[in-house]
């Protein structure tokens, strides 16, 4: 993997320095149509930009499908698009993902650089190298590991985000800061969502992918310890189901931060996680992100979507623990009675 | 690439070793209607096969196509295959290339194993990892580079095949011969076609498809030598483009042949290839696969087909010629002139 991560507030000098190093015949920007509206404008004068076919999609998780797709592919088509083009891929992750993908397979393979205009767009899906899109009502179901050339993170869009859209970003990122060390989740935890634009949130993020990055390129197919990415989400992924069914959907940061007190527990009881931390990260998240509302008539509902998991084999309840800050345990089974505990603890914490 | 290749009569064997060595926790097979009717009975009672669940989709190259793909990854979800399945591709070009794209696609990537039944499909699409749909009117638009874990080659299957269906996976062994050395090429041009379920046509295809295999493991994603394979090509999707938009197609592996006599001229133009040796080769396919009808009125069309083709950029005419047998020259640009006289010997030497 030789991808080029670049954080950088100065966009064109970034983008300059990206394309420099690319030899292509024509320039594609994938984005959606709030995208279009609400963050091209800022970038239209950059001369890469202006110069490129634009492919507009609509938005959201319910168009990231094969119909968008297709039309993706045929905007490549028309645009006359070749295996020597390039394309930017400039949006949440729901771009990063689709046009990812759209790219990966147009003409088997072309090359492209992400450019997340969301938190949690910079901190999880535009690194990594999973593309795909949803099918038949499964998430990310088609698709394939494929890294971008080059990642452009710049904070300076990050004021076009909701709070609630930040905090969703930053909640994957108080995983990659329990994935690394004790210093790091203090800055994680010190920070105050002021100045989102700014140099002091691009700072954390920049070590937060570093996290990430670290771990991928031990492992990009996922067949072992990329799963340590997995921390919180194993919960977090049945919360946001729940909530999907219950037609209340939660932002996926949320689900994580919550489905991250519940493994901690789970941590604590597999592996003798640090109580007190335990109960910090609590507090952070419950004081952050509130609470999910589930009660126990929900435990058999979560418990069967954790079993089904797509990380999961054999319908076993298969987690990714932490015995301290940086210290990971992939593939720890735990007894169904241990996760309902857990489950019990997790509402306490939350006070519901 | 650690990519098995089986050839051998004897497929229950054959296919015991190569599941021996993967651990899958479901078996899938993809066939088309046609080889569920003709070619499953006859391995109807293997086990491996016994269990599998079996996805059976529309014939040829009109259903190569989104709609088809998403049938197949369907019946992919409602089997519940996981990334830990394994996938068989038991048919021709159509379902090693779609099927192989299903499997490659499917939750990021499950393992497929390819089974050709069509000897253009052994010689050719089964093995170098070549992976896709076509897409609005595009051949192979769609598409990855993704190699299958082993491909299982066996000449048990072509006596299902028409004379014709032979002879165009011959002129794709003929190329391969061409590629690689005189004694090669000999053999090639000295089998006459009898007993093609047996022995010497399998040893024959083995040599071939490890000419195929030796130049797919020096450039998997066709940035260079892989362009090698090319021969005859250029001309040759040329010829099959203008037949398809007369209504009357050709088969694949007769317009290479047509393409090799044009493209070897060229070679004896450019490149000095031996003229004795050309009139050896025109005479072997013309004898074999007759003429392709076309006058100097069509020369235009072709040479505009040939400018666009996938593997040309920027419209010039890029070939892939030859110096001698085994001594190749890739991306040789030929004057317009050069190729208009390149025709008019090729029909001098069809005889038309």
């Amino acid at each position: 993997m030789n991808q080029k991560l670049i954080f950088s507030n100065d966009f064109n000098a970034a983008l300059d320095e990206i394309l420099a190093d690319c030899d292509y015949n024509r320039l594609f920007v994938i984005a959606d149509v709030n995208i279009d509206r609400f963050v091209m404008p800022r970038i239209a004068d950059n001369p890469h930009i202006a110069s490129a076919v634009k492919i507009v999609t609509k938005c959201g998780d319910v168009n990231k499908n094969i119909d968008t797709l297709a039309e993706v592919w045929s905007g490549l088509q028309q645009g006359g698009a070749t295996r020597h083009s390039m394309v930017l891929n400039i949006g949440g992750g729901v771009i990063t993902d689709m046009g990812g993908f759209a790219a990966s397979t147009f003409k088997r393979g072309m090359r492209f650089v992400n450019i997340p205009t969301t938190l949690l767009a910079a901190v999880d899906a535009a690194v990594g190298g999973k593309t795909g899109v949803n099918f038949n009502g499964y998430k990310n179901e088609i698709g394939v590991f494929n890294e971008a050339d080059a990642v452009l993170i710049s904070s300076r869009f990050f004021d076009t985000l909701s709070l609630t859209e930040l905090k969703s970003g930053y909640g994957e990122m108080v995983k990659h800061a329990l994935l690394s060390d004790r210093n790091s989740l203090n800055e994680i935890l010190d920070f105050h969502f002021e100045d989102v634009a700014g140099d002091t949130l691009l700072a954390l993020v920049a070590k937060s992918v570093q996290v990430k990055k670290r771990i991928v390129e031990e492992d990009p197919t996922e067949k072992g310890i990329r799963k340590a990415l997995n921390l919180g989400h194993t919960v977090g992924h049945a919360f946001e189901s729940l909530a999907m069914k219950r037609l209340a959907p939660v932002p996926h940061g949320y689900a994580v931060a919550w489905g991250i007190i519940t493994e901690l527990v789970l941590s604590h009881f597999a592996l003798g996680f640090d109580s007190s931390l335990l109960d910090r990260l609590g507090k952070y998240i419950v004081e952050h992100y509130g609470a999910f509302a589930f009660s126990c008539d929900d435990y058999d509902n979560l418990i069967s979507l954790m079993r089904h998991d797509k990380k999961s084999s054999a319908g076993e309840l298969n987690f990714t623990l932490l015995h301290d800050v940086g210290k990971v345990e992939i593939n720890c089974n735990v007894e169904e009675k241990d996760l309902r505990d857990a489950l019990d603890i997790t509402r306490d914490i939350m006070h519901i």
